[in-house]
């Protein structure tokens, strides 16, 4: 199936099935799609967290708006952005790519520089703003590789965030969490959603040509 | 060719062959993805602006860090968000999804209230970082959709947001760009970045497993 029949497919479900799991290779397929994820100079400000404890996932469900459809899904991946830019962050990712391309070492410093220059005197919620933005880029294309394997999902961005943050303790990480990710097979009684239309705004208005 | 394998098999291009055109048919394709993204709420609070006019391309061009990649791409995308929620806006949405649904006129009307209250009593910039996200989410799908069509893209974040603003009008549409996006063949010689390996953090430390 193509990217667009998959798009077709999928829809934000609001009831899981407890019953059923989603194995680990697929969610690892799931995970891998978000780390291949393009991002502002490559920095992939971000990282990904795959929750299957069910105690934690009943810690979390705590933070919801829809606690039972948290709870009820197989897996809870957040995506939780770096809290700022810092020098060694930048540095670490940039040492890594020359490395691994068999670069010079230093090879990219007039680049990182400049982003250092950029970034580093921001306000912290400044440079927040715009690694959580990166985030977005992941979550599509999770929810994407999900709907190729024929997984239900639902993504989240309304939900207790400094709870979150606290029960995965993610302040000592450097993160912040931005959203959420629901992740099994939908409950198909109670996923009212599910036998609806699927409705986008027209073609014609959503598009500006020139 | 799965998602995954389209995602390795792209990179952002850094010079395009200006001779090469991406069929229309092929660009139609590319925005369905963005518009079948999934959006906070489902409001799809942006627009997707498609510039094949050169002379606009290259009016464009003056407000990018890389005017002549710009210009020799066949196509430029623009994400651009809704500048601001309105009251006009969230309704307009709600009540076409209830019409193309065939429920009762006013089905969603205690979930469009709470909307509203949330968005807006803020200030039209915390609104803009909101929709300003959303449309990372049609990025990240559109440059999916371009990989599964081999054709080459470059997204773009650093540019003169102001002057792409003013270029196409868009303060008019309500509407603030966000991002850029390039379509195109690249020109193979000097695209450097192509023969580069693709490098991303490794998995042990991208995913947090809990």
């Amino acid at each position: 199936m193509s990217l667009i029949d998959n798009l077709n497919w999928r829809h934000a479900v609001k009831a899981y099935d407890p019953s059923k799991k989603v194995s680990e290779e697929h969610i690892a397929q799931i995970v891998e799609a978000a780390r291949l994820a393009p991002t502002s100079s490559g920095l992939q400000p971000f990282k990904v967290i795959v929750v299957r404890d069910a105690e934690i996932k009943e810690k979390l469900s705590k933070g919801a708006l829809n606690p039972e459809c948290m709870r009820d899904a197989s897996h809870v991946i957040i995506f939780a952005a770096w809290d700022r830019y810092t020098e060694e962050r930048i540095d670490k990712v940039y040492d890594f790519t020359t490395e691994e391309r068999g670069l010079p070492k230093g090879r990219f410093v007039s680049y990182t520089d400049k982003l250092k220059s950029i970034y580093l005197p921001q306000p912290a919620e400044l440079n927040f703003a715009h690694t959580a933005r990166q985030t977005y880029i992941a979550l599509g294309l999770a929810l994407a590789q999900a709907a190729e394997l024929k997984i239900d999902t639902t993504p989240v961005e309304g939900f207790n965030n400094e709870w979150v943050d606290e029960v995965l303790d993610l302040k000592k990480h450097g993160l912040k969490s931005v959203s959420l990710m629901y992740v099994g097979y939908a409950d198909q009684e109670k996923d009212w959603v599910g036998s609806m239309k699927k409705v986008r705004i027209p073609k014609e208005e959503f598009v500006m040509e020139f």
